[in-house]
């Protein structure tokens, strides 16, 4: 044990399931494929470095020892990395807040003991799960990336290589303290993320705010954008979220049955999409007074915009209505991030409802953007 | 009345209301102000050619007469336009079925007498609108442009000037027979349009078309991309909508208390925004079971995807649930076109079930891309 | 004149020509025509403000008063602009460095009589002019804006009224002290924009680094981005520059010839545009020693990339041999930047031969970046 | 020998040097290696499927059969490829005429023996190269991809790998014959495309000619924008080319010394890159008569843009000085393509000075955009 141990750098992989690590069976079909992962990374000479593996850990210990990523050079770290993989593995169309609890314990469990954490995930709830962990990990001091991949890893033609590596990297070398997404060379957060496209490489977008960083020929962290807690406290995970949430998206004629149906107990938080800048229609008073009716009884409304760009603003004009009616202005939220963000805040016992109100309009982990002050904005 | 009037092109230009329209009160503030559009383009020498309209029209009518588009060159048609105010005015966001059914009706009753169309509206929900027109408006010969502005076209800084020259340029000079959407130099198909900006001049995409035509130095129509329906018939509108129809976006952990909200009578339609390439929790017995029961009872059930790119095959694998269970592929509408078609089939008596069901899976108007032949996907 | 003058603001417009003020003669063809543009103007009601200029400064002086801009809102600037027509009116593809001089002078004679400036100028080596200027404006401290059109602001579809517009609001409202190109709704620093497209109404593009401001419903400044130079002095214009420059892009099996044809007196600089991150064919010892012997005279020699985006760094590897040439690399300046930085550079008598090798490393105003520090880039 | 042959596609790959193929040497430097890249591959799994090798050509012959492709699917055809490798392996930025020669030279000798074939090539003047060969190869009837990466293919990141594999599918899946350039997922036409950037893997862009295929979860192939000549004839290669070809960009105040310079025998052909549309001062008669007076003594002088995106056309205004002078307008060309080109032209000896002013204006392999027909540009 002669090495430099000094230099490396331990990440954990969570290997929740997903296209990534599926594997062939014997009608040629893709299928998840327990115990397979591991094995074959093992043998995958750009991904594990069995002479450095060796040196470091012994002969004895191939299959339980961490697997060593190849050098990144001779200034980089040398990052080693243990998988941890779920039984059964999950498709991501089947998670389910349960799961989102599960990985943040498992994180929990492992913090003291990695330096980054990457967790492998399908890519049809990714940022679900990837907006619901960034709330749920208070005062994350390390990296955590969720990545996955459109063709999985061991296919000829895949995506999930570098999708894996560049994670693994990130995780390893850079302390970007945020719950982000790595995917077609790109690092964005995560609650900022939506999967943009089912069948392209790249799959994710950030609509309204710029990649953390880019990996070209260079690796380039934009440090400025990375999101700074006023506070430090002590990493913690809350493990409870609340399921009495709901989505409403507005559409010209919705009969005041839907908006009723949707609003009625338990549900005691909805996301709806609005159109533009948050508006409803003025003259739908049905509608503003049965939503006006739930605020009043305790149920959180929260406006976001169906536009992909954009977002809605406390001050909004035809929005007048809705702050009379207790309405919440969502900012630049995603669906995702709103969704699991109040999910998160209804949880919170410690919190009164006016609190709870308060924390949804307030940026929490870099999930809004608040407007811009005078100084960027003069007209 | 020596002008050569044969070279001429008539538009009707319908003024719904919207931002383009709006005006500065006597406190400043921006609203919707009745009968002062057209006054205030009579006076704008870059939208109306008085001295061309006097010789044309005499000078006694100034003020009935249409309003006629400067030179746009020695071998163009000149564009003489008229403008159909409703009244009252329309906020985008309250605009329901009913005002989709006046427009049709508006447009069957100057249909002859013109031979363009430019629909002024608001931002909001123009999608929605230009896609609900694209179905009622049967067999259309002419072209039909929609189009609005983000901000008023008699402000100093404004996309009104060039949205609405674009919009009677395009009507009055192309055979385009299909609903467009003009919008910051771009000609869209209008039921593949989404509002993906609340804040930029760039506020429209076509996420699974390109556009139509684009204006730069010169004007570029792509015709091959324009819609060619294969049965020639007489133009006819359809002016009858259902409104028994609804949203329902899926996300982790719903209960099945809100699907079941939102398929309850008198629900006969619904548009399903799933997963990926059109999945939903395998594991989730209750909802599909739900859904089966619903498909069961007669509701159609149209399956879309939550990504912005992409669309919902047939044969999907994870799919084969949904299938079984009676719910419909949409292909890559987007959500606008798949409810407004929805509303629109549903509407159609002369159609029993199973070809309301075959018709959603239908290439109506160029909605929908249907599957890629063996040609162009070979791998 | 009971007007509130403290809330305006002066901007003086130097006419110098191009397609922006083009206006059709009797057959119908577009042409500079002199004496025409503030005419035209003073009729256009979104331009001028008639009733704002004849309150504020009589109604004898309806011809030589400036012009008013509309009211913009409220709480902002009037803004105030005379214009300055040169005679005669200039092509841009004709302009020389003595039309940069002149307008220079014309800059220095207005410095402290207007708040801010624009150059009205053809697009076709508009960013030749802007790059230019940049470095001949010496403690610039007020926002100089340089625009143009593709199709005349008087003709009926036209990117002119947007430019020239957007110009006037950036100069007469913000202080962005540099030398700025606004185009297409979007302000670049002048010396890193290039032509990109003859053809769309996006003509310019500044491919190394973003835009400083855009226009939406709002106007959002990246005010991180202007440039701030380290010292302060009075502004000042250095009127002279050094025409016994050129450029040689490389191309493979390039004739020696060629290249000792270009570097012949009275060349006494040149930029070169080599491959990739700088590089030159190492094994063509006949060119490398044509180079050094050049750098040997005294000629500057930079070297800046063929790529688009890009840059060429101190540190190149296969450029050894072109640092012991005694080439320049050029970081990631564009040819235009380059060139007139180096017909700037090699006009100042009071700096020796290395001081200008130096300053064409240095970043004077914004023209290039230097090496990412350690922190962005650790891998 | 029980597999089934017939579905098998044989690749012939060229390494002729460049990044893609570096090693780290023992000081961890990034070098060229000579006969270590096939090595290297036959022990990647993901390049090389030993299996399937040793079953198909014998254990006996492991280091001189082919490499098999793994399986792209049970309906895909199984890609066995052979690697040819220069000596000495060619450093891009040194490549020369002679070196396209031999290139072209060593497909004409393999033509017949492979159904397919990858150019592996330093990226610098990769997009030179694939110009070049475009013309040489005359009634190429078989893809030719060039392809090569910004990062070694067996370095842990690396975008050489994705490269290589695309390159691999498309020449043995594919007919699409023409020289292309495969590149971060996109197949291009050769002589579109110029390297955008240095630091990008997204390296490649073709301005003006959209990307003939995307690979996303599946392969998308624009069949309809594959090149067709009219004439169908017997695969041939042009193995001359004239040396005596050179590139001259206008600025402002270029002196007439250096385009005299350059216009100077033995030059018999020039890309001049003008301003805009294809402008040149037109009060600078000396330069025109430059230009006239060598044409008239047959120098070629092309005219394209200084703009990247755009083209000169035949019918300029300001160009009628140009084209009296005898220059010949260039389309869209990129300055690769004319170059190379008209190397490739001058060289024709069985054509005379007409028919090569000719073949500059006509588009031979889908290198240039002939002007739109009065369908597609109705204003």
């Amino acid at each position: 044990a002669n090495l430099e141990t000094k230099n490396e750098s331990k990440v954990l992989v969570l290997y929740t399931g997903g296209t990534i690590g599926m594997m062939r069976n014997e009608n040629g079909a893709l299928v998840p494929m327990a115990n397979a992962l591991e094995r074959m990374i093992r043998k995958a000479i750009h991904l594990h470095d069995e002479k450095y593996a060796t040196a470091r850990f012994g002969a004895g210990n191939t299959h339980k020892a961490p697997l060593a990523l190849p050098s990144l050079g001779p200034d980089a770290k040398r990052i080693l990395y243990t998988i941890y993989e779920y039984e059964p593995l999950l498709d991501s169309s089947n998670m389910t807040m349960d799961d989102w609890i599960n990985i943040a314990k498992d994180l929990r469990r492992s913090y003291e003991l990695f330096d980054g954490f990457v967790i492998l995930h399908g890519t049809d709830t990714l940022s679900y799960t990837a907006s619901a962990l960034s709330f749920m990990l208070e005062n994350l001091g390390k990296t955590v990336i969720v990545t996955g991949s459109q063709i999985p890893i061991f296919e000829i033609r895949s995506d999930g290589r570098d999708n894996f590596l560049g994670a693994l990297i990130v995780a390893g070398t850079y302390c970007i303290p945020e719950v982000c997404v790595f995917f077609n060379h790109k690092l964005y957060r995560g609650n900022r993320t939506v999967k943009r496209s089912n069948g392209s490489l790249d799959a994710f977008d950030s609509p309204n705010l710029p990649s953390l960083a880019h990996f070209g020929i260079d690796v380039h962290v934009e440090y400025r954008s990375v999101f700074r807690p006023v506070t430090i406290d002590r990493f913690r995970v809350h493990s409870i979220l609340n399921r009495n949430v709901c989505l409403l998206r507005l559409f010209p004629s919705i009969t005041i049955q839907t908006v009723r149906a949707l609003l009625h107990p338990p549900i005691e938080g909805i996301v709806m999409q609005t159109y533009g800048s948050g508006n409803v229609p003025s003259n739908r008073l049905d509608l503003i007074d049965e939503l006006r009716r739930a605020t009043q009884k305790g149920v959180l409304i929260i406006n976001t915009t169906q536009c992909c760009h954009g977002a809605v603003q406390a001050i909004y004009e035809t929005g007048a209505a809705l702050l009379e009616a207790g309405v919440i202005p969502g900012a630049d939220m995603t669906p995702e991030a709103a969704l699991t963000k109040l999910s998160y805040v209804l949880s919170k016992d410690e919190w009164d409802l006016e609190t709870k109100r308060q924390m949804m309009m307030t940026n929490l982990r870099g999930e809004l953007t608040l407007p811009h002050t005078k100084l960027d904005k003069e007209m």
